[in-house]
């Protein structure tokens, strides 16, 4: 090792990339509307394709009877270094933040909902019920995430009823077309398809 | 919201507790002896029970070969308002930041092993993965985490060889007793058992 990194650390640091500002995205979308959240975290897998600061991948945390963006994130594996910087944890991890509570559930906003460009990986599948968000969005398959050459891991075929059993609703397939659309576009720009 | 709370955030930042400085623990231990190595996560979930900084778990990303301790963390969940912040997933990160490399894999300590003291909840599992560790070696089992009140989520049953299937080797059950000791100290002394 090198004198840098020659010390333990004590402390994680995720940076969202500089061009996800608060100026980014509108942060309202229409009320009760999973297509208008969706649209958004398709936006912002294709901006993170486009700007090539990660993974094609997006995720909002959001009201959606408020219409409102509680976090927004995008794939942060490569740029940050840490193999769990998946959108979802990097967006379910800043809206606890922003609330200083690790349980959405007892937010002044709840009952909150992720909103994914992509079905989650075993990982992210596995962070979803200890977050408290009560609803989950999904954008494109995991068979379309798959054939990009993405790994979705160990997933219990039984994924939906089992969230289902805990209280949290999934929706599947939300403009599914328009979120694959950019799966394919990163496969095309040649970009890394990461793997251990 | 108040003001606090009025904007998104762009940065995670989660820190180790202040009594897991560099100087809280022997980072080296006895070279190809796992014993050696549970023995000090087994006794950082302990100090974080002690320090009541959060739950009763601890865990390292080591070289086994050389009997080095690249990262050490315990549960910050409550402490650092995160649902991720497991033991496991801040050692993983931790080491992943020390070298600058999401890849634990492609780094010059390379093989590394996730030393915890207790069996990954279904989260921490789908991490293990993605993060480049060769070996996992689990303390108390699931069956004595649940028994806690803790909830390991929806693990497959077939996990052990799902790892194996990827290359990576898991020890089950290392100082087991020692390990599980600390969860019923946990549960004795009233502190939080958090779910959602």
């Amino acid at each position: 090792m090198n004198a840098k990194t020659d010390q333990p650390k004590s402390v994680v640091t995720l940076n969202l990339p500089d061009w996800l500002t608060t100026d980014a995205l509108p942060w309202a979308f229409e009320p009760n509307c999973a297509d208008s959240a969706m649209s958004l975290a398709i936006e912002l897998s294709r901006q993170n394709v486009v700007h090539q600061t990660g993974g094609p991948f997006g995720a909002l945390v959001v009201s959606l009877a408020a219409g409102k963006v509680i976090a927004a994130a995008v794939n942060c594996v490569e740029a940050q270094s840490c193999s769990s910087a998946h959108a979802e944890i990097m967006a379910l991890s800043l809206a606890q933040q922003r609330y200083a509570q690790w349980n959405l559930a007892a937010t002044p906003d709840a009952p909150l909902t992720l909103v994914t460009s992509a079905e989650p990986c075993a990982m992210c599948l596995g962070a979803i019920p200890w977050s408290g968000v009560r609803q989950v969005i999904c954008g494109a398959t995991k068979t379309e995430v798959e054939a990009v050459g993405f790994d979705e891991g160990a997933r219990s075929s039984e994924w939906v009823a089992d969230l289902a059993g805990r209280g949290i609703r999934v929706e599947l397939e939300c403009l599914r077309d328009q979120a694959a659309a950019v799966l394919k576009a990163y496969a095309r720009s040649g970009q890394t398809v990461y793997n251990p």
